[in-house]
């Protein structure tokens, strides 16, 4: 969500999902109940956290760095927070002075009134926007580019706040589901293409909105309906409920891979089980790309259900042949002696009794830029094993999301260097295959990829970005150059 | 490891070990591989960790309140901690301002020079030691009964520390494996009974002593053996080690709930995989309470394995029907609207798309107070479970433990309080069974339990405790009572 | 410098300068020279400090609670901020989670470039200003009047930073020494009156700015003279110096109590050393007030110089009567037993051997609510003073202040209740009396104070403001009442 | 009161008292009262704390880094700390690891109850003792001197803890004001030779002990009398006091350095006000020495009472010409840039509009190393004073001492290095003189030194140590010389 350049800040080996917003009306202890959603979100941003409440007549905020339950779990800073309404946010941050005034809900006092705002998602047009607001004379807080909603709010002609903002949105390009209040009531909204997700519940009077459902199950709310591509739904302090469609109805296309690694597997998405999708691509990989084994291992813990699904369609038996630490947290010094792939280690330790001597297949939910994939299979094979298949329940990850998830520079995508059988001899696997995109959507319930019109955003894997990418065409013309294709090596 | 009553402490619903050691000798940064070490041991002690070094002239330590990676991952940490000899402990402490100085390893400068000691277990008569020593002028600066070993080592009339050592060992009694140093070289001993583990391992020249096998494994270490009951093995400085056995040949009586929960499955104790033993155990609680069920789920994480074979052996298939959070942290101030059952929702929350309409088997390792299973079982239901069967990777647990577990006082114990019929109500389970205590020792390759002379300690299932239990008696005598058997409810 | 009501942070018993300034061009180390600058200034602001300096290219800001010496005396805290021009602040703040975004230098990126702005005084119609500004869309990040100089900046349609920040000083009403930065250089200027101070040095090629010269003294710059009032000066980066005078010539009026109380004695301010200053106001008051009696003793410190002059025209000796500690910090925990004034004694003790049966005269530098008066007053009782006489080296405090000195509401203040008679039952003195408004103005060089065109704000003592206070008649008329004569009591 | 070598830490130009003790026994809330009676002390000790309190059950402790206003004057930090008796001490102390277990009062559980000890002075053969102790099988906790009391009391074979610590006491050489707290009550007790103070006093029916009569001020409590050297005195929880004398009547030597610079000049010693002692060495400094100059300054804050002594006697006036800043804290870093003496400037800055074409007399307590005295003599000089001449209010300091006092080594001692002559150029003064030693006697009331037999400790000025130096003579035979006499340079 940062307007930095999306490729600087990824070093892992994981797409990072960037964001969890959670949002609560009519509740006596919002902020509690906010606090403990935002807990069950804390995968889709684990680095900072904050929450806005507002009490019928100030807003309250509190922000911090770290994970929700470092910062917000004591009555004191629930205290901070009063009111019946609340919304929060979770983020990946980068670290450092500013840091805090980049946590969200950004907040600010229009002339219409206060105003916060909680964003999931990247404007990918964000930078062309505050340079003009900039020459008008705005003075920005915070280097997100969320803030860019706030100023073309705070300088609409409109007259209410909803119209202003709506006005504001008109102007943005990219993924965004957003939380907002104002102190007449909650708006929630997602962009026309619904390219990131937002559900909403009900517990009793209250209104709740959230990414994801597992966060309406932690606080006991029931599930409503998910917010739908393009709608705005405006909820009022007294409760009413309205629905608007600013943008027409234009074809969806939300997330793919929040089915594959992003959501929580106990979330249902567009009307599914997330559990239940995985042990599909697992089934469907298993049909596509059975080999005679001995176990199906998972990478734990996301590659787990593909795992199952394969092992159910193959049946070859599902064992935990890599034990993973539950205390994982700073990288500790290496020592000089010895101690090889300490650092996967700490994380990933093989089962050595009943890897020894076994033909095994490894099923991980994708590979980024494969360094880990190489550690795993070493480990495998350090461990005895005497055959070593990997198999992955995604298509290949070849281009950059621009969409609020954090992915590396596309030079370091290994499936944007190599085929896959480069890529088998990199991780050293004596076999490896992917799930084909077709089977992909199979497992989302679909017959295929409609090429001409595709049901999701999978831009990840085929490049198929569904909106103009503004600033990056913009700074890529400042630099002389366009993104060229990446050759591959074979 | 406290002198305090072992009951107090206990407020979860797991029974806790409490201690993991770590020792190496002869590595150029043993304080960094101690560090590795003890962070693979995290799971026997998350509240405090110290290391202290040895580099040839002086003792260096370090004690930190939290994690290993908190404390021990900075350059900065572990350049206070010079030398190629190392020793650290994790534990559960207390928390306060005596904190600290409970945290291990203990050091004391003795006449005979410096001494360290780092200890998993609990000296049933240190009270009663502690006494005596305090009459004769010794200053305590702890509250832990290790600190006795030390006292009683400064004051033997012995020349050498090791005849010291075992001098002082003479006198004690319980639980104890203990890894120690002085500038000689390092001491690694187990009790008698070797009721707590101890493993020896070597990396090129450097022997390397730890609670578990994984440690050996994340340092990069190989396995050579187990450290005996009633051994003690010195290694100089200069890396000659000798074995020595002042405690004669007592038949040995190993922890059996170090298989059944303590230990991670990807340890091997007592020349088994802790993780197929596990496995065995479901599978003899297939044969002796098989069910007709729909899924079989495990209780994450500690009853994976055993589902893994209760699933194999029953051919119900094995399904992730309570997904895990791993962002557990401080509890969260519970909001006053709704959110029943929050707490454990945080912690768990049910696969309702899976569950719902099933009928299942639930399988935990253990049931302490019952509490969790209750809300376990609850939160099936809630997810439209039509039947919820629980199944017991271990016997009832009726007994509290003085050998270094953190256990519940035995009224709170729930098989203490009730037969199998009045548990099953209790938590509300459509029916509820547990492990024979002879399926349990089946599962560990015997026959079945020799009740003359058994081959583990399993007195938390049984009663039968192997040492003397002074301190305790002294306590139940001087308050005019001796702990009655409870009486149970049917 | 908030845009609070002056009268609600009020609760010492001293007025209190809010705020010191400086600045510096053309020196390698300027941020470690205004760290140096700042502390020299401490008095005048304790409990904030912020720099902001740059180098050529980029802006560096680093802000912290407390003093400059815990916040920059490290070399990383300075290494955050190079570059050769610097400017910084100090001042009291109100704490709470918004306190860092008012810690001054305020920064904003504008359209024409980085703009950072360091501010003593106050901006008597902000809030009306503010209303305006965010009217039209303008974002405000902290409650600071300041801010308000930033937006009308920003928003104004001249076209350089020099142009538009004339055209913005000219819609502010109030007290303002300012230093700003720009990416083309240093800019210091004086409200048109100089109420709040403003001094300029060199330090070989380095231009200086600065609260009090004492600043200058201590980083060994020369004093070059005062910033004119209504002088606007501009350093380029190169050190080309430029003086503007966009108000034309207004008769000034400083402030005369930074003679009184809040510049450091050793500091030279309109040409007179404050403690010459001080020391004449201590002899006019021996010549209007003298008293028959054994020692002069200053309220300590800031009656010392006053207690110096009085001694040496009166001739009777000058002694340490009262002995002040230093190691102030937060208020103890009262004991139930005794320990009666406990507070004040842990600030100030009797010298009680000196004391005892004389009879004294104190000298203290003025009486805001004449708590603590009344406190030393008992104490010099208590250790025996046969009587207690006291002398106030300034006029009546009968007015607040609303140029950025903290003072309490009206209503508090001792003078504006009492008459002297009865300010001196209330303190339990055995005689009161103040210098007169001419002794004072005598004390600075004057013949006497002209009444129609007075020569210095002296609004706390006549109440005869030198500027509209539009805010605080726009929040008077809101309440439906102007803020009415206090009426005395004899 | 370290075992460390006295000479290592002193890195300063002022001899440093070392601790400050506090006791109260039969008051309700005995530690908030202890807290501000440290806080009166804070300037014999500034950098951590201790109080042990006791409420008729046990004993509670708390320590801290930094000043006693920092660590105990919240609410929450005194509810530790309950009962109707409690001691404290402060202390300068080296920083590190093992920093807050030297911190005082040390605490022991002894055989016969608890213990604690609060202690000012410097044991003279505590390693010798620490070998003793150790070789038996003592483990001592800290590095602390006073530890070696506790073991000695722990291991006496006397029956009762009066009789122990008697006998403990027997053993130590040196010098110690101890306040000592068991089940029964408190003991305070002084050295044969009283070389620390310690007084007496009461409020209603609590009795209190602290090293200076301005701690029995800052609580309200009536001084009664100093605690005799040699005198034991026991006050028991019910409030009898008693008296024991165990060393006989040997003549006292009581620290002259106290009158000098160490107490407060608002404290009472043996008899004498420390201010009247001061001022009257400031007299006998002008009749030893008088000059022909404009005016005396003081080098504030304690030269300020021998000033005012020499100003009244010689008929120069008093001004303050240097002013100290009160925000002293860390060192800054030097800009590059001039700013030369900038470290000496933001502590004392030249009145320069006073100073400049006068001929001043400096007066200072006492010179150590003399690197502070130059820089003064140089920021006069630079101020425009036309002659410096420089008058110290004590005899030269030649000697180190090892009674409690942190000074530099001997060599490092400018009067040790030089004569008058020297040390005159060496300080840039243009004359320099030293009150006698005679003349100190004077001022606090004796006709002159008796050579035969001294009144006081004076062994800085006179090296005639009142004690064996155990300690040092071993470590210096152990390094095979003895400490030499420094060769002067004239």
């Amino acid at each position: 969500m940062n307007l930095t350049h999306p490729f600087e800040d990824a070093d892992g080996d994981k797409l990072r999902e960037e964001c969890g917003i959670f949002g609560v009306l009519g509740a006596r202890d919002a902020a509690a109940m906010t606090a403990l959603g935002l807990h069950a979100l804390q995968h889709r941003g684990q680095e900072a956290v904050g929450i806005t409440s507002f009490d019928g007549q100030e807003f309250y905020s509190r922000r911090g760095i770290g994970h929700v339950a470092a910062n917000f779990s004591s009555g004191q800073a629930l205290a901070e927070l009063p009111g019946m309404m609340a919304a929060g946010h979770v983020r990946y941050s980068t670290t450092g002075g500013s840091g805090l005034r980049n946590v969200q809900p950004l907040f600010a006092d229009l002339a219409a009134g206060g105003f916060a705002i909680a964003h999931n998602g990247n404007i990918s047009n964000a930078m062309t926007l505050k340079r003009d607001l900039v020459n008008k004379g705005a003075i920005f807080q915070s280097t997100s580019d969320t803030e860019v909603i706030i100023h073309l709010v705070a300088t609409s002609r409109y007259p209410t706040l909803l119209d202003r903002f709506v006005d504001a949105l008109r102007l943005v390009e990219g993924a965004y589901s957003l939380i907002c209040m104002t102190p007449e009531g909650m708006i929630a909204c997602r962009d026309p293409l619904g390219i990131r997700p937002l559900v909403m519940g009900k517990m009793g009077d209250a209104v709740v909105f959230a990414s994801e459902t597992v966060a309406l199950d932690v606080v006991g709310a029931d599930f409503v309906r998910e917010v739908q591509p393009g709608e705005l739904v405006h909820v009022t302090l007294d409760g009413r409920i309205s629905s608007h469609r600013p943008f027409g109805s234009p074809a969806a296309r939300p997330c793919i891979f929040e089915h594959v690694y992003f959501s929580r597997p106990d979330s249902v998405m567009g009307g599914r089980s997330v559990y239940e999708v995985r042990k599909a691509i697992g089934m469907e990989l298993a049909k596509e790309s059975v080999v005679d084994a001995d176990l199906v291992i998972p990478v734990p813990d996301s590659g787990v259900p593909a795992a199952l699904g394969y092992a159910q369609q193959s049946g070859i038996p599902f064992e935990l042949g890599i034990i993973r630490s539950h205390y994982v947290g700073r990288t500790f010094i290496q020592p000089s002696d010895g101690a090889r792939n300490a650092d996967v280690k700490r994380k990933h330790n093989a089962n050595r009794a009943l890897v020894a001597g076994k033909r095994i297949v490894l099923i991980d939910d994708s590979i980024v830029r494969g360094t880990t994939s190489l550690k795993i299979v070493q480990m495998m094979r350090e461990a005895g094993a005497s055959e070593v298949h990997f198999r992955v329940a995604s298509p290949p990850t070849e281009h950059s999301c621009f969409y609020g998830v954090d992915t590396p520079e596309r030079s370091k995508l290994l499936a944007a260097r190599m085929d896959v059988n480069a890529m088998a001899k990199f991780i050293q696997a004596d076999s490896l295959a992917f799930v084909s995109i077709d089977g992909l959507y199979r497992a989302v319930g679909e017959a295929a990829r409609s090429s001409g019109s595709p049901q999701y955003c999978d831009a990840c894997f085929t490049g198929d970005y569904p909106t103009r990418l503004t600033d990056l065409l913009e700074r890529e013309s400042a630099a002389g150059q366009l993104s060229l294709p990446v050759e591959k090596v074979a």
